[in-house]
């Protein structure tokens, strides 16, 4: 995982912040990485920037060409499932928000 | 550090992305938590959620009332000697975002 590049403002950007439970062999990490995969497929899927750490605090934002693709997503099937796990199993919370991204500034001298 | 509440849209956020040079002991964690003290004492602000891992990898999203909040903060004075040394010491890469979010929704049960 590393920074993701973009396209040109304005785009749109979900960012997706979460607490987990406290649980191994959940089916978690599977399901995440899945996840990953099956956004990197959507039509209008830019890039997406994860972290999470060892307190169980993690932050997703993942970046879209138009509020359109977003609600694609949102409505994928397999998607619907993990957000259904999301709320049943894994996160103790999270917060999630759709933003119009304006101005962007990177930073890649060793780039 | 716990996830943010934050206000009723619109409202902005500044998603910072960055990747740390390997350095220990370069002032690096007294600064951060110097600018989120700072930056909770500038009108406008509403909260912050940041999350680095192991790998250095760190997202930092901050919340404000306006774009106005957020050029305000970008020009304080002690945040830009930090943004300096970010630059010159601290981030082998890093990328900025200025958004608007349209639209949020939280999940706090046990909250």
């Amino acid at each position: 995982m590393s920074l993701a590049t973009s396209g040109e403002v304005p785009y749109y950007a979900v960012i997706f912040t979460s607490l987990r439970r406290e649980q191994d062999g959940d089916g978690y990490g599977d399901m995440a990485q899945r996840m990953e995969e099956l956004a990197r497929q959507q039509p209008g899927f830019l890039g997406v920037e994860s972290v999470r750490d060892a307190s169980g605090l993690g932050i997703t934002v993942s970046y879209w060409q138009s509020l359109e693709a977003i609600a694609d997503w949102k409505a994928n099937a397999e998607h619907l499932v993990a957000q259904r796990l999301g709320r049943e199993k894994w996160y103790a919370s999270f917060a999630l928000r759709v933003c119009r991204v304006e101005r962007e500034m990177q930073y890649q001298p060793e780039g």
